[in-house]
């Protein structure tokens, strides 16, 4: 989809919310709206794209030039406010505004530059639409999920996973390998958790060190474009002990059953639930902690939240990870985690590490 | 300094604001007067400590516990809202807040949440107190500036900058390099560019290959105990041109002149313009196209502005770079950038690898 047509998107709701124009500020809502990847950019959206402008300063002339050819440019600071003025001289009254990100100070700042404009709260109109994916978005996806396959396999292919090494290490050596796979970088800060401290669902990694009989759990994505992938693989070092065994089949069951409740129209709590329920029905639900999934992309948590807490129905082209987990205390724990898109025709999975336990030789 | 007495200097400027307690919701100003590190808080300071309360989410009980001992703590979600919620039952009745930072939204929610308060706009109280450091803050500074120094100098001595390398390998290993000296992560994204590229003030490092004749300017920095540092050093790999030496020498020459600007009492405008005067008088001020240099702490850029456009004095113990620049389109430029602390009996220099022109061997 291309950005005009993602505008034309937000039209609707801006006529369904009686609004004259959308000041967008984010800059993520600006780069999905126009495509552009600067650090500094607002965008105001009016009733067609000749009412319509796109600001940002000096530094990306030349590159919004090339990345937002179809809009009117202005180069100037603060951006916002060079947007709000033009549009009240050109007598546009109401200006709905991104108000779960605007400050109050900034809000100030706008009504100061065009006190006839009437500034009116507009939240989450472009993460609305953002939730559902195009096929160029959930093609970064599958870039930024491939980053992340082939950094895993590289592990531990080439003996990355091994009694001695640091959880660091093992972190940094996933990132890197990432990074030779096209990604701009981690999604999200790695997580490589070893023995015990896999039983802490988001442990950051230490010095601790790796040992024959850990599991080690890893929790890590990639940039890629723009987009973010989310994965969790838990692997054993050596041979595993029956507990471990059990507490893995049980996850992958859970997960198994997550995966197959995704589908249009399913409720957020009801695939949660289906993918808890097992776990509960096993004795563990204690030791599952968290919500099982969220969605991903420009952002690697965003809507719709898949937990017992969350609201609303999923919809084909939703993107987003299925990750339950079972946590005993001082002891260790497993997490896995897919990323997938929903679709009419069964979930996509974007992530093709193995789900099977990963014994590691050591 | 102490938590404690950080937020008897925010009392200060509470009470000369008239306000009867403030709702401190930055995360950067609540580690400064908290020393809670997690990612989740807020801190409602009142008119004594036992008027105060700190909240963080249930995943920070013990560490919060642990870094916040003197304070009471709740653990609730959201923490702004419980806190004013408190205050509002304690019958606390004008509440500052950090408007620059609250949402529209928060605000409302904040309004709804505690009726009774009339919320006023205090912007930047914190970071007025954070413009000067403390024995603490730079001792985490100098600690940052060592581990960027360290990664610089074994990068030169085994041979990591020489021709057929790219600006994103270099990059990298410097990233590397400052990780292994104890750094949680790079400042901000290293800046390594080489050739023509290093006229690009904030050239992205891509896959261009170094060669033989080139200036390679480097401007990074490292994260230790949330400090930041930040250096720039330009070289050349091989024998420098004569133009190369000419620019080089011009640079150096400035930045010591903006460096012995740095004086308590001394205009931010004043320290700009000594070394602006420097690259004007050689009849290359078209091509120094940026602030001389900015504070450097919590954040990476924070006040003061050593620009042209800034405003102030400098006091002792406040922390700078100096950082003039001068690019030649398509031919290359010379950046050199110094972290420092403004002391009464002159500028205390932090970071601490050479400024003469560093030649190296192809």
């Amino acid at each position: 989809m291309s950005p005009e047509s993602r505008r034309a998107g937000l039209r609707a709701s801006m006529q369904a919310a009686e609004l004259d124009a959308v000041l967008v500020t984010d800059l993520l809502n600006v780069r999905y709206l126009t495509g552009f990847t600067g650090s500094n950019a607002a965008l105001l959206v009016g009733v067609t794209d000749d009412d319509s402008a796109f600001c940002t300063d000096g530094r990306y002339d030349t590159q919004s030039a090339r990345q937002v050819p179809d809009l009117r440019r202005l180069i100037d600071r603060p951006c916002d406010v060079a947007l709000v003025t033009e549009a009240a001289a050109a007598g546009v009254g109401v200006v709905g505004f991104e108000s779960h990100r605007v400050t109050v100070d900034g809000l100030a700042a706008l009504r100061e530059a065009a006190p006839a404009v009437e500034f009116r709260r507009a939240p989450g109109l472009v993460e609305k639409l953002r939730v559902v994916k195009d096929d160029a978005e959930v093609d970064a996806l599958r870039r930024a999920c491939a980053a992340a396959d082939a950094a895993l396999a590289e592990l531990i292919e080439s003996g990355g996973l091994r009694p001695g090494r640091t959880e660091l290490e093992v972190a940094r050596e996933l990132e890197e390998r990432m990074r030779d796979h096209g990604a701009a970088g981690p999604s999200f800060e790695t997580i490589v958790a070893a023995g015990a401290n896999s039983a802490v669902p988001h442990h950051r990694p230490t010095r601790a060190v790796l040992e024959a009989g850990d599991f080690v759990k890893m929790d890590f994505g990639a940039l890629v474009d723009g987009y973010h992938s989310d994965m969790t693989r838990t692997v054993v070092l050596g041979a595993p002990a029956d507990w471990q065994r059990e507490v893995y089949d049980l996850v992958a069951v859970a997960q198994a059953a997550g995966r197959a409740a995704l589908a249009p129209g399913a409720d957020v709590r009801d695939v949660d639930a289906a993918a808890r329920d097992v776990i509960d029905g096993a004795g563990h639900g204690e030791h599952f902690v968290h919500g099982l999934g969220h969605g991903v992309g420009l952002q690697i948590h965003e809507a719709p939240a898949l937990s017992r807490l969350g609201a609303g129905k999923l919809t084909a082209g939703m993107a987003v990870t299925v990750e339950p987990g079972v946590y005993f205390a001082g002891r260790g724990g497993v997490r896995i985690e897919d990323t997938l898109v929903v679709r009419d025709t069964g979930p996509e999975l974007l992530t093709m590490t193995t789900k099977d336990l990963v014994v590691v030789q050591t």
